[in-house]
């Protein structure tokens, strides 16, 4: 439950009064605005404004390119040429501002990324709300065997049991003791700034983000990435499917170049040669390190 | 002449045709999209788009400071109170672009503002036109001899019109051979990114430059302040103008505490509460260098 | 106790084997290098690296100003020149790398400055230790009465004794649980990356920390100002304790300029350039709100 | 003929006292410190300050990943895993601080990349030196038909002797004329920040300039790259030879990885995978465009 009813309200009422502009406007984001995309329990993305759309990557690139942009005969095309050849600057000529609900321990993650604007709801000044974060079964997994920061196999019957009632017993009797030190008949209350610090780190935070396009596609490639932590990954999905809406030839230079691409290594590319002319290589010739060569194997087969 | 009759033509195209959005609106800045500010000589600044306004501001620090802003009773308050405190993150969530025409020598202490997005045109992949910056008679002025990087006394008579000369001649015989450089009947001429060296660093470029609220108030501080040089600071007027008509309380509230307001040191702090008390203080009591009591009589007699 | 005797041991060997150099060496700082400077209850600061001295900023703007900076006489004069005129590319020359532990919500304060380089601990990799910030009972204030970010007076008896016993009972429980979700005989394990959200945010996490010396000093104004909340002033006030053996004059014009000066708005400067002529002003006639009328007062008397 | 007498002699002083440090020492960078390498006909790049090796890179990493990094044997296998796996922070632990004399075109490409601190000699302030850049007649390329922004055959004969004879005649005339305009008998002279605006942009700058080494391999992939333009692509060539030097583990993961790999699409990944089952595959059964498919082409032949 995400959103109250009040907030269902708020957001009806802004989305009801269209008002005239003579900037940019994407209709794909248009339909996008202020409406909260649920994520995990209790979180959710809303886009709250954005600034450019598809023609206006290519406004900008023919600004810097001048005449020299004209052979390129459409705006895909010339997208797709700026997305291969790492040309960043087009891309940040478009913003887009949300507002996120997301665990702590996921923001943690998320505010790594320093070329964003950020304003965070302060427990310093307020009270932060009853919700916290607790995993669906399915998402309960194991300590990878293989891979430091990776998940394993889902938890079944009683450890999957026994993690659950951990997870809310320590969130549910944290927050209490929060809320009684903050106020409590006959005595004074603890500092907000000091009684947070008892709360877990799966309590729900929230936050204006700032971003623009070229940054943001660094952020979704990382974190919309199968390597990614789920709980943040689910973030980033949920982002990218509005951007798709937002700037369709972007986004799909995007997923093409970024996402579904790969980066090779010189020695990389000069296996696969030898691949091609028909020639057997084995991870000693390859000149690869064993954790490199099973990389390279999980792509190329 | 910054506009050619084409130009203005589709500037008048793109404001003839209103569309609906959902986002939030700044009449006052609707009013300025596209059409060019004449700066300078050749130059202009044109806003290509925005986002946000000062309800945007406020709503970014209420998510902040939740509760904790609500004894604010209203929008100015608030936003003076963010600029008092040096509160940047919800300036930040307000973001111009910018379409500007200027001089090189300008564009390169422009850039030097790095938090900010820019596509500039390349002189790489296309040719430069034939526009350079000539002062105005009454600019001409010559080097101060109080301050090393100020100007003192505006030439006259003979001195200034061989100024005027050399740079309008040099000007033009730089451009001639550039472009016979670039292509000369029964030669193959020089690449572009070459021929380019040769011309003077009062000819005219141009860029899209995007930022954010705060750091533009940043750069408009430094460069609309009565010691930056003519030929910015005619620019940072230019821009300040479409500001304030976008977020007026926040451009009220950056006129306030910023473009007419002082930093003092301690020193200086001391020496005021003295004379507050009725105290003669000299320059040797107050613990100041010979220049630094200069700037600090130059505000408090 | 912050350090174990094997990290004492590893600092001791790292600081028996100086090398030679030829760069720029700070006699002050070598003197602190790699030592901890503790912190809070189990936090502490290391500076691990430096780059720089106050010799390196005034070689910095001699590049820049060229024959212009010859009327300056020494170092000093020009150090505090370049602080007062808000001068800050050479501060930027300067950089420092600190080795850093500290309570999880202090770091997410901490991180919000952006410009600064970070490689944190990281709990999906490895286990947290058994850590916790528990304040000492001078430091259990309540809430503010008059604001809605600072503390009010200290909590005494019972409710300082429920407080602190709450902080130290839920951490060892959810620490304890942390361990149990992590390894139980005869189960998987959960993931790292999830047991971690059991965590409460005055668990100790660590990092590397590299800034240059201009954003350091914004750091510090900030974060070593008496409105900061205790917990990450008193990193501020170690590490400004570092900066001051390290780059002693412009340290010391930081303190005059930064620390102890102050800001006036135009508002301010008009109503004090009244009151030394003798007239007197109420907060009415100001031009201020009462809130800004209040924190006049609290500088000028 | 970059450096003047003085300027050798003052190298040479700093070079010969070495002063003991407990920092990390690069023995392949301390050779390098404060020596000119002379780029072009009168430019050079000198490294003035470096911090961190090789080993700082681990030890960030290790802080990062505690206790998961365990497994990784050795620090080139680890920095090679860094490399691979865009992980960036450790790397941003190092940095390192420049000393560069350049053309004014070539400085106003290399300022583009935002993330570094910059220092450049105001021509505000002080005079800049009679010194210009003339390409050898062997860089006195023709514009590229195929390529709008590469150069085709090198000029020959007439042409070339008319556009070096230009290059030169335009630069002294301008500079004299600069000259004449700064100071002149009985005149008071121009303002050295307007006369500035008559030197053509082959006219020698320099400045400080400081990065991180995430952000320098950065710089180094863009422009040390055979697409870049020679002028700054022998700036890139000689910083990555002092670089070699001081992280040579870093740089050979960097050049495996980023000079000598290659970026894959998912279409051309589709392509490599049909073929290395033995399938021909053509361009318009690739989904690629014309210019992609010649680029694929180009790699895989």
């Amino acid at each position: 439950m995400p959103l109250t009813p009040d907030q269902r309200a708020e957001i009806e009422a802004a989305r009801a009064t269209p008002r005239p502009t003579l900037r940019a406007v994407s209709e794909g984001m248009e339909a996008h605005l202020y409406r909260a995309h649920e994520v995990l329990d209790h979180g959710f993305i809303r886009v709250i404004d954005y600034m450019g759309d598809d023609a206006a990557i290519v406004q900008a690139a023919r600004v810097s390119y001048g005449a020299g942009t004209k052979h390129v005969q459409n705006d895909e095309g010339l997208i797709r040429y700026l997305m291969r050849h790492w040309h960043s600057t087009p891309f940040e000529m478009c913003e887009i501002k949300l507002h996120v609900k997301l665990p702590v321990f996921v923001a943690r993650q998320w505010i790594r990324h320093r070329t964003a604007n950020v304003n965070e709801y302060s427990a310093r000044y307020s009270i932060l709300d009853r919700e916290f974060y607790i995993p669906q079964p399915e998402q309960l997994a194991a300590q990878s065997v293989v891979n430091n920061q990776g998940r394993g196999e889902v938890l079944t019957g009683a450890e999957s049991a026994r993690v659950l009632d951990i997870l809310k017993r320590d969130a549910a009797q944290c927050y209490d003791n929060y809320e009684s030190m903050l106020s409590q008949d006959g005595q004074q209350g603890l500092a907000r700034e000091l009684a947070r610090m008892n709360l877990p780190m799966n309590i729900y935070t929230q936050w204006y983000w700032k971003v623009d396009l070229h940054n943001l596609f660094h952020f979704l490639r990382l974190r919309a990435d199968a390597h990614a932590q789920y709980e943040i990954r689910v973030y980033a999905e949920a982002i990218a499917a509005t951007v798709k809406d937002w700037v369709p030839l972007a986004f799909a230079a995007f997923e093409d170049y970024r996402m579904g691409g790969a980066t090779l290594s010189a020695k990389a590319i000069s296996v696969l040669k030898r691949q091609l002319k028909g020639e057997t290589v084995t991870q000693e010739e390859s000149g690869m390190s064993k954790g490199e060569w099973r990389e390279f194997c999980d792509i190329w087969g």
